[in-house]
């Protein structure tokens, strides 16, 4: 073996030195590994439990024998159907690695140290990482009545002069949402300068006319959508990006061109074109929202309306004398039965336990188990 | 819809604008979409015809009904396989989107607009593309008789001042290899302040002694794997890079955590565990090596020695009148007839084809088109 040298390795960028060793999520698994035993149920990370089309599952089935091959660089045919299902422009369609890998250039793109990103507090820690990992500045902006605030969002773009203003439509971790007209008219305010990105990985679950109708070479505009949430393929790492041709050319400067793997460009294109299995999980998780609230109302507490596939449940708004939430407690009791849910991290928001809408078998476990938790933590709120 | 505003879009990095809309390669699918025809035979992007372990199918097949669940951040259990199988700390090992995934990740740390790299001219582009995407500044060195120059890289990086120097061993696209004895020797005399990426995803076809032996904690030496060649998943994007635990905790600060797909986690763990099936491969491999020797002899060619599960075939180095090669003649004729195989981008390198092995049937037809493909090269050379 050769002489160990007293060098002390790789020469990191200045940025990469000075930043913190974060991660946006603790993960599932790792939770899991921690606790030394396996969730009894996932509500936690808003995965969708009720599962992509069978048509996906098999498509991937039939994909793996072919899986020695790259998958398709331009993902050609997954963004010839996408163009045809949402009447969009191929040169308009950008497929990656799930929106956070997407999130990642477009940072990049357009984020270089001491740049201002606009986004609201509490919400998405992973565009948050991203922004940070290139150097950029975080301004934000409080939700008002737990729905993000176009209008504050924007004037603070325009006060800072930030470059990317975040907005998810609905929003995560809160699952509350602006309909698309509102949107449409808030974007008048956007500044000149700042690019907005429309976070839509939940829009499939919301009322009709959520989305706003936005011409896809509007320049103020990048949009995301995954195949994560309603589709049911978190697992397989595929989103896409609607944006400007000219924006899109900009991605293919940075991106992995062939990042995106191949049983996932196979089980995307199977799963958009059945819709029918769309419909049904819409209508599932409509009905497992409507479940939640009222499992939280049979305990005297109150669910949030979302236009998400999860419920923040309010626990309320009082702080023990050790500053901790009753939600926090609420949280920490079911982790510890075995119910995997997760909670808002910024004030006033954590308040609220967040809560996937999982199957009716799921939410029995989450009801049984919500009672005793409940219990623990008033118990140890008010001690 | 809202009115248009004749903003110009997004305020992009002066790196960006500056980039070239530029692609390491043209996919497969990318130039039979061009050609209007699917190619024939596959021998251009040294995949694995010979396919994953049946064991990785079968893994792969049963995760797909769990495909709904994000993967695990940490690819813990592929983690804790590999440390068995390699005898390296879990801490030493990252698990990410394929090497290419992983250069990115690791150019992203350490190069900013300015600083040098060092490489082989004609070496691997997708590192090259990462490099240039980061405004890294390439400095190159000759090939010598066909084989990188740990000697020459060491010393322009010395020279240039070099954060990074690159070598794959076995080498891409030439198929030549340095032992590991005479690698470590030559790691004697990397500059301080350079790291070099090792890129081994060629390995485990190479002869036993060709890995050279590099403790994971030496900071001179980042080594990337990956399981898309040996092991058959290319189109499951999964590698993973061997590093000091504080280099490994640096990607961590800038990595898509989430961003393994969870089936290809599963298929890599099962394609590890069966050592059976690559001990297979890799002699499928040496025989379709010594096959395309036999058959590049046959046309009065040489094949170069190769430790890679490819072969370059010299096809001579004198240009044409036009200032073509024969080669790239050659080429051409054989993507005309269905033949996908690639060619060396840089003299003298470009004298030959680089073609995958396949399975016998893929050489049948590879010799079977090569006759005809050669006599319309020749005749075009010497028009």
């Amino acid at each position: 073996m050769p002489d160990k040298r007293p060098t002390p390795g790789p020469r990191f960028t200045a940025l990469v030195q000075a930043l913190p060793a974060a991660v946006p999520f603790v993960g599932p698994d790792t939770m899991e590994r921690q606790a030394g035993k396996p969730f009894r149920v996932r509500l936690g990370a808003n995965e969708n439990s009720f599962g992509p089309s069978p048509l996906a599952v098999r498509a991937m089935q039939d994909a793996v024998s072919g899986v020695w091959k790259y998958g398709d660089g331009e993902s050609h045919d997954l963004r010839a159907a996408l163009s045809d299902h949402l009447d969009v422009p191929m040169e308009n369609l950008l497929v990656g690695e799930g929106i956070d890998g997407l999130l990642g250039v477009l940072v990049r793109m357009m984020i270089e140290p001491g740049d201002r990103v606009v986004t609201s507090a509490g919400a998405y820690p992973t565009f948050n990482y991203h922004v940070t990992g290139h150097g950029g500045e975080l301004v934000t902006c409080a939700y008002v009545e737990d729905r993000e605030d176009p209008a504050a969002l924007f004037a603070a773009a325009r006060e800072s002069g930030a470059k990317l203003v975040y907005l998810a439509n609905p929003d995560n971790p809160m699952g509350t949402w602006h309909d698309g007209p509102a949107l449409e008219a808030a974007l008048n305010d956007l500044p000149a300068g700042a690019t907005l990105v429309l976070d839509e990985a939940y829009i499939e679950f919301a009322p009709k006319g959520t989305a706003p109708r936005i011409d896809p070479e509007d320049g103020r505009v990048i949009r995301m959508r995954t195949f994560s949430k309603t589709y049911g393929l978190a697992g397989a790492r595929i989103g896409y990006a609607i944006a400007p041709a000219h924006v899109i050319a900009a991605f293919h400067k940075l991106r992995n061109h062939f990042g995106v793997n191949r049983l996932a460009q196979a089980g995307a294109l199977a799963a958009l074109k059945d819709q029918a299995h769309l419909d049904w999980v819409v209508d599932q998780v409509a009905r497992a929202r409507d479940r939640l609230a009222a499992i939280a109302a049979d305990e005297g507490l109150r669910a949030l309306p979302s236009a998400a596939n999860f419920v923040a449940i309010d626990c309320g708004g009082e702080r023990g004398s050790d500053g901790k939430m009753l939600a926090h407690r609420v949280l920490a009791a079911l982790n510890r039965r075995g119910v995997f849910v997760r909670m808002p991290f910024v004030a006033p928001q954590d308040r609220c336990i967040r809560v996937t809408c999982g199957a009716p078998e799921d939410l029995d476990l989450f009801a049984r188990e919500l009672t005793p938790a409940l219990a623990e933590a008033r118990a140890e709120h008010g001690a």
